[in-house]
């Protein structure tokens, strides 16, 4: 007797990524969740609102808006984060009772992949510990930022054999991280691929990836770095908000593979 | 005058994986080559047909076989990889000059992304530079086995603001990496999970994901990697085959994100 909640990836921008699963995700909701996420974000809102326009043939399928409250800055970021997560998770919670009744599935969708840098997993676990609705949970892959980056500049994340690093632009302008050559960059707001000591290393990099208004670089990053830096921020004025997600790929540096 | 090559991501085993991207690369394509790889790959040939079978709609649609030669077993781990590539690209350009015209489309149909621990990029890039085929090429991104893991698992792939390394059982075994604490490992023929000193990680593994052969177990290391093993040797054996992936999380040893 209880609901079902999906959490559906439905891609890094492009309407196409999304999967077949995803498409029939969408039909077996009897609600769907759309948040909107203030101005820069309203560019997202509308996309998922044309996946909806393309792929949803369920004409008994609601679709509910929601205002997600703002992260707060002071404090430290985790105590910051796990807050905004608790607060979007009543918010959930409150939405979820109001406008599903017991049985029926709820839709969640998510840009990307709920498993890379989203936290709608762990919101919705929020949800259950709360005891206020019980439900069962699917989620849904879908194609991340860094596949479309991948595939629009043509190259495999990793080399032969070689691990690859998964980090953040906070992280990465503390350092290069150790006992990697290849490491793919999210969330960067501080530029860190400018701090990069080794000039010789190889950028593979994207900004709304997917998206009609993709934009890609790639070089030595001696040679690309200021234009890169150029372009994002012509691109943050020009559309108010970017999304963007590089691989910086060094001569190894790690032991050989035999 | 030249060809187009398609290098087509079909997800992680669940026909429902392939994006709507993949299902018109698929119908776009003069040719699709579907290689025949050994008994144990059969499986895996099978669900490329079945995938053609669904999803292929253009009637004129070329579907070839080609045989993929084995990996020298002999010699350095990279040497044999380097080898055994330029004689899949050898393959490939006759069998791409046998089987279609100039102009026409080729379509390459490969398991999880073209990206990740796949060399298609790698052997197309031989081809090319070869120069007996010219071609366009294009890479469409397909969901892995680390995305249909997570989802079966209802996990993130990170914690909050933290790194991630995807690395190979081979590097895993000879310790754990430096400065991450969640490890996603592929191509682990040597349990090097059961090598890991902290019995108090948690591991996530699956095998066969998205298909229906999938099998999934989780837990505490110390409690699970006996069962694991016993999994993986019993399913080996019943199926002539195994493909498996994990996440190892260990409490946090690096410094805290602020």
């Amino acid at each position: 007797m209880s609901r079902t909640i999906l959490i559906i990836g439905i891609g890094a921008g492009n309407p196409e990524h999304i999967t077949v699963q995803a498409i029939n995700a969408l039909n077996r909701a009897d609600v769907l969740l759309i948040p909107t996420k203030g101005e820069e974000k309203s560019f997202l809102a509308d996309m998922r609102r044309d996946i909806c326009e393309r792929y949803l043939t369920n004409g008994d399928t609601r679709v509910h808006d929601y205002a997600v409250p703002k992260r707060r800055a002071d404090g430290s970021y985790d105590d910051g984060v796990q807050d905004w997560h608790h607060a979007i998770a009543k918010i959930y919670e409150e939405l979820i009772l109001e406008v599903s009744t017991d049985r029926e599935v709820i839709g969640l969708l998510v840009w990307g992949d709920p498993m890379l840098y989203d936290s709608t997993i762990r919101i919705v676990d929020h949800v259950r510990a709360n005891g206020r609705v019980a439900f069962d949970l699917e989620v849904i892959p879908g194609i991340t930022s860094i596949q479309a980056l991948c595939a629009s500049q043509q190259i495999a994340l990793n080399r032969i054999g070689l691990p690859v690093e998964i980090t953040t632009g906070r992280r990465l302008s503390a350092g290069w991280p150790e006992g990697v050559d290849d490491v793919v960059v999210m969330l960067d707001g501080v530029e860190a691929f400018r701090s990069i000591e080794d000039r010789d290393a190889q950028i593979y990099w994207g900004a709304y990836l997917g998206t009609e208004l993709e934009v890609t670089l790639s070089g030595r990053l001696g040679d690309v770095a200021e234009q890169i830096s150029e372009t994002r921020h012509q691109a943050r004025e020009k559309n108010g908000w970017i999304m963007d997600t590089y691989l910086i790929r060094r001569a190894r540096a790690t032991e050989s593979e035999t």
